[in-house]
């Protein structure tokens, strides 16, 4: 384990794209940096009368906290990102429908004629300890608990290309994902592709469901301790994402078709690289033993996860190791607040 | 539980399509039939060198065993068809490429001027005791173990508007679906939208991915018995699965996102009808609790399932309480082969 | 030229369906037909007042005059069907918005929690001596004359697979294509699937603007006079259609790239064929010099044509020049009320 | 008429983004601009065996000439950019496929696991004075001339939201919208996002097809004239193009038929605007008289047009009458090259 970084963002050190932006400070490969995260509204929504469309303002909307500059990593390089822990900084996260926006709604993409939604808010009372997320119902009194499993929605790094792409959506440098997968004890994989990496996370969820089909979770600001590695010489042309017994690929397009062919084209790749199998053979064991966990079904890239249960890959080990290796520090350092 | 019918069909009476046929047997409300269903490709694949495109004619795919007649259901009620087991009639499994058609090839539809991929059939021995089906490459020595997971593809009633529509298919009467959550000890609710429902059903698998991306499963006969019962007067405009802990509404569409939107917009309704929430509460409360398992992504319609735990529905009845009803006929009734 | 008939449907001739139904009367090959077809409402929105939800019911909707058998087909031979004369029946059209349909609303499919769109029907004033259509604005006294373009929006044969398709919806045997080109002087040509064709035809607009936004065109009842000609041993594996001085290619499909694509694969293979190119250089003449017309962006699938000069295919004949022969029928046989 | 300005980029002011660069010059409201645009493969293909993979490096494509920054341009306005004339800067055009690029293959969104097709240059003689230029096959001696119809695939002003984004796609805000009608003669209508705007052009087609099948058009160096004027306080939420006789809406999106309803919602909220129409009757109006040109269907971005003749606006002026204004530049300055 490298040094332990502490990183509290001001107002002025939240950034709205990936790429474009200097960074805040720097990292090296091995560190650990415990930051924080704003929510998607920019804490601005407090109670059901704090209505998004009037307290937001675009572009100022889903802030990240970044970027952070990764020393020694190169375009061909992949930026290793193991989240330790992730624990809500508030005791209430908020949700809300926003006009046009999300998966059962025409947008401004799929446009109609019809008037939005009507635009309401939800608070939930976040219990830490009890491991709880409360839903009350805005129209009766109607309430449930669900368990709380706290997600970052937006992790990324800069785009290729000379771009900065809003951090509102994603594609092949990371971005606003929005999958329930990117959880603590995961680890994260993004192909670099400019000097520096310039990785920047945010968009805190309390929890979401599969595919985020209002279009906004159960939204939190985060405590978040993170530990990153540089894999040298190791292109990832898609996220990736890993956990103790799965290896996951990450597609981000419209139609929600091309997001499942690329989480799973990239995957069938990776299970080919891993076990020596040929593509076809790769291909046919992904498809009898794949799972396809849905991310967005709502931000103007989607989501989809293709994942592959390692213990099908009889031992292969993914970018050397490095998830096991990450993995450890939650054991040996108590301090980073890692489950 | 009402009375138990064996139906072992012959092969005049495969049905390529759901409408247009003759019914093979009358079934009545709370009636259990135990019958058999060959596998996708009619039994014709048994080695690796029986290519499916060279042993198998057009449109003779998917044969679907069925119609059955179910006495006294007329359009507007519902079919709920319980399954009290599924069994594997074969020791073997096959599953294959098939040219243009899968979710990572270019197809009929999603047309372009690339040849095929390489058609290939892999052989999978499956194991009932152990639970076990068996993968082994082609191309090298690899072999490692699946769990067994028998499910039916293909499942549905005769649709609405004079239709008859290919078993290749899947939309609101059922049909194609491919959904790995069609298992033993679930219960299907299918709209019907002629007299006698008219159901069939196929297309055995002993396991496959989500997505079924290769465009094949594990393909088997299978040895199943069901049980149905009829709901009068309640609508189900889109099938919908119950099991023991969670409720699911089912989409068929292209594009994906569409899927999506069905099935969350059937399940959005379901929910309020069921918890007295108004519409956007319900929304809420599936968004932050729902998941979204897929179906299949390969076929003329693609699958999508909305999914809710049934904790959170507080104790709401579906369909007044039918599937813990069909449920209980395998206590009752070992003799059903009922797991 | 051989026969010619006259078939004028009552109420009991119109189907619902292409396949599953017995034909109304025989056609030999050179044989021409004048019939007379229902509008999509079956005639019943004659006022602002007949809400198309209220007066119409499912599945009596889109009637179509047929089918007809022809004498001499078999699957692999291709229709050929052209269109001598399409003319208005009478001298009022009707059009309207219709609950979740069109594609400037959220529909069954593309499924949102919106309340659907007002439904408003409009009144057009055709003029076929001055080849006129007048719009009449109903919240307002706009009014606007646009051309007449008299055209079919659905014709097909017989699916194959012992499919029967509401004649809502379109696919490689034809159906509701709505695509404007589909007027007097054009040839369509259709694969046959079923010993006999099949031949249906309906859905008589008056015009129709490019993707049929608002769901419904111009709708009138028609009368039509064709011609057919069965070439034997060609197949068409999708709609094609011809005209003095183009060749078409059509595609019906979701999403809408993929009746571009469909389209476009055939209209290059087509190319090919008739100019002796290979592929990728028929790929690259139909990509400089091709267009993209589109037909309809509202129904269950829908539909993009693919387009080609004749002029750039260097005097090549198509289907042994049928469309001229049929073509030169209008010269021949002024009786037939051809343009 | 104001200034007349001639700009000849040299190739550090060629520009791969849109956004995230520093102006190369300023131009005022009223401004004429001759200026010169490289091909979208900066001049690298000269040869048929110059294969775009090969002698082109990611991501120095479709170079941008730009950004020109307009005075007085404020985020909320409009900027009008009148095409003089498109005139080729060479005689020889470039065409070619690209691996796995184009509407005919799959690509890295449309992931199958098919190897690409052939990579192949095509060069076509522009002649120009005749006004045509030639296709020649590569694998035969086929030959036949086509209309030389000069357009810009590449046009837009920077983002909003701090974005830079690559010259290869389009959004809101122009880009590589690859669109056939923005030939000479016509006036393209841009939402100003930034303070100065940020116009850049680039990717001269000597001609495309409809939907750029093959992902690449007739590329070619062109020398250009353009008029700009600003117009204070009228937004533009998406492209608009306007002609002598038609108006039009841009949408670029995907799936297409998202494409499609942008476009179309945009030109019915325009179409409502400029006849006093209510929504609905506008909707129908464009429904009947409109038309669905067809952009490109290959980029990251799909493009559709949505038009409408200006004969049945009946005289309502768009933007204060600007297209007619700028289009008299054309008579008045000669020397601009205009046709």
């Amino acid at each position: 384990m490298g040094e332990k970084h502490t990183y509290m963002p001001t107002e002025k050190d939240l950034s709205y794209t990936f790429g474009g932006r200097m960074p805040l400070a720097h990292l090296r490969s091995g560190d650990v940096l415990s930051t924080y995260t704003e929510d998607c509204f920019g804490g601005a929504v407090t109670t059901v009368d704090d209505l998004p469309s009037k307290v937001c303002t675009f572009p100022y909307l889903n802030p990240v906290t970044g970027p952070f500059f990764v020393e020694d990593t190169e375009p061909g390089d992949t930026l290793a990102v193991h989240f330790l822990s992730i624990v809500p900084a508030r005791t209430v996260g908020v949700s809300s429908t926003f006009p046009h926006f999300g998966a059962l709604t025409s947008t401004s993409h799929t446009a109609t004629l019809q008037p939005p939604l009507e635009e309401r808010v939800w608070l939930y009372d976040i219990d830490v300890e009890a491991g709880v997320v409360r839903y009350r119902a805005r129209n009766s009194d109607y309430t449930v608990d669900l368990p709380l499993d706290p997600m970052h929605g937006t992790v990324g790094v800069a785009p290729a290309g000379f771009e900065a792409r809003s951090s509102i959506t994603c594609d092949t440098y990371g971005g606003n994902m929005d999958t329930p997968e990117l959880r603590a004890g995961t680890t994260l994989y993004l192909g670099v592709n400019v000097h520096g990496a310039m990785l920047g996370l945010g968009d805190g969820h309390a929890r979401q469901g599969e595919g985020e089909a209002s279009g906004v979770a159960v939204e939190v600001a985060m405590r978040t301790t993170i530990a990153v590695e540089v894999i040298k010489g190791a292109p990832t042309p898609w996220p990736r994402i890993e956990t103790d017994d799965t290896i996951m690929s990450v597609g981000c397009a419209r139609p929600l078709e091309d997001a499942f062919r690329i989480s799973h084209h990239d995957l069938v790749g990776w299970t080919a690289e891993l076990t020596g199998l040929d593509t076809l053979d790769a291909y046919q064991l992904v498809a009898q033993a794949g799972t396809a966990p849905v991310g967005n079904v709502c931000d103007p890239n989607y989501t989809m996860l293709a994942a592959l249960p390692k213990r099908v890959l009889r031992g292969a080990a993914t970018y050397g190791g490095v998830h096991e290796r990450l993995r450890a520090i939650a054991d040996v350092a108590p301090g980073t607040g890692a489950p």
